[in-house]
């Protein structure tokens, strides 16, 4: 089969042997798959992965596996947990002290024609959803698990500082909530989808984001993933409010602790998200995902895609066989 | 009367003007002062504080103040609040947004013969509890805010970070709830005092902090006010565990704000406590002040007690009038 191996650079391999599930992993054909900010990332040394690239995917079961027929239009959760560690005992299988992460830590991706992943990793597609919403489940989750981490009350003031792919989806999964949302972007198809969203939000190519008020948020949601992102959120958030982490940092920011002491702030990360609830969102048809596709590759040209991905402003680009 | 002032550097005043109160305020004639890390830090520059220093102190009445008679032990809480902010309203008066601070921010402190603060600050001291006790009530409640800022359940595996002044205050209070506490000591006094107290404690000194297991505590607090703190702290906090931050940082620490991310930990600030927790502790007899006082001088020598205070590894001392 085809697959896009990382090792020292990115190499479509023509003749890779088919994956060989294990006794309780199911064998999944792909139809469509996404390129994430951490795929870049990890084609630039993140966490020195070697492999087949990819965990942002929709396919289709080979064989029957488990209650799920063969033919069964799937997404799978990218953790694969050990099953026997105390967070797995205690049902929290995405933080498993053992796990290997599907395209990004010791366990193949979904760049390829073909997959594995356990069985229980895999969550049936609802007959309304379409392949281009379905491809979105892992980081709609990813989106959603802030509110997992943050308790979102609808008299909240929350400011959400970074737009890209993985904001644009906090952004949409928040407005519900009924909260006081405004979202820092600094692109013009971020401004111009948020527009249309009818989600408000501060452009920080004109505007300071401490124009918004400093110290007057109760959740400041840092999508940005660099140090000046951090910073921007401390400056914002209120004296005992909540910021949530939503991206990974490249190198280690200076951070001002006293003020999380003197303010008594509270900072947390959030990472995997809830694939049920992702999947109940697409077939309530309460999101907006494929506004975010600005390409399309084949499995072929899947080098070229790497590179439209990594190009300043683009969101997302899919993968298909 | 006396007073020290701290400018450029630190004076004994001898002629300075007795304090005159506000309407809602109650005049003090000081008992007993504690000198502070924080007091520390300010003649070296922090918050750039000029004025009257300290706030750690046990008084008494000077007039009838509220349902308080003339001679009445008190102690006080150290911020002043506006009384009309958001925080004000809401009962939080700790994080008012017009704050000053006793002897830190903009309010002149105690190390003087008399001082003033609003009645509304002020608490009795219960028959029972000595003076040496009670002028720990400001630290003893800055502990006691650990357990407001975090849940510490009786199971927790829990590791505080430094054992000083405040961190065996945090230790002591600690300890009944019942949870697996490991304090991280690095000084002879600090180690005799929990041998003295059945607390656990590392020496870290002779044994690396990591071999209390990586990732492997619940709740994690720092109390060294450094960045290697906070480092240990991360290192030691298990996936979906909690750190708590209790000291200022004169420094930008650099902080692995993706771990926080990939394993999902919280980190929270805390800072003042309740004083009226602190009394209760103190007149049930649960913990052990007097044991941290390592000297006393009277307010005309108060510059050698600084001296004496900055000491490495000395723990309390207090100035009498």
């Amino acid at each position: 089969m085809r697959a896009l191996r990382l090792a020292d650079h990115l190499t479509l391999s023509v003749d890779e042997p088919d994956p060989v599930p294990a006794a309780d992993e199911a064998l999944i054909r792909l139809r469509l798959a996404g390129i994430c900010h951490t795929d870049l990332e990890l084609t630039r040394g993140y966490m020195g992965f070697r492999g087949i690239l990819g965990h942002e995917f929709v396919g289709e079961l080979v064989h029957d596996a488990g209650s799920l027929k063969a033919g069964t239009r799937i997404v799978g959760e990218i953790n694969v947990a050990c099953g026997h560690c105390d967070f797995c005992a205690s049902g929290v299988p995405s933080q498993c002290r053992d796990r290997r992460t599907l395209g990004i830590d010791r366990y193949p991706g979904v760049f390829a024609d073909y997959l594995r992943l356990p069985v229980r990793n895999l969550y049936a597609v609802p007959a309304g959803v379409p392949d281009e919403a379905a491809v979105f489940t892992e980081p709609l989750a990813a989106a959603l698990q802030v509110a997992e981490r943050a308790v979102i009350h609808p008299s909240d003031r929350v400011i959400l500082i970074g737009a890209g792919k993985l904001g644009l989806l906090i952004a949409q999964v928040l407005k519900p909530y009924g909260c006081d949302l405004t979202v820092i972007a600094r692109q013009d198809r971020p401004v111009s989808l948020l527009k249309k969203w009818d989600i408000a939000y501060l452009d920080a190519r004109a505007y300071d984001p401490l124009s918004l008020g400093r110290a007057s948020a109760d959740i400041v949601i840092d999508s940005t993933g660099n140090a000046e992102g951090f910073a921007t959120a401390l400056d914002l958030v209120r004296p005992r409010g909540t910021i949530v982490l939503k991206s990974t940092y490249a190198d280690l920011p200076s951070a001002n602790l006293t003020r999380v002491v003197v303010d008594e702030i509270t900072v947390v990360g959030s990472r995997c998200g809830p694939f049920a609830s992702a999947l109940r969102l697409m077939s309530a048809g309460l999101v907006d995902l494929e506004s975010l596709i600005d390409a399309r590759y084949s499995l072929d040209n899947v080098i070229d895609g790497f590179a439209h991905a990594a190009r300043q402003g683009v969101l997302k680009v899919l993968i298909a066989p």
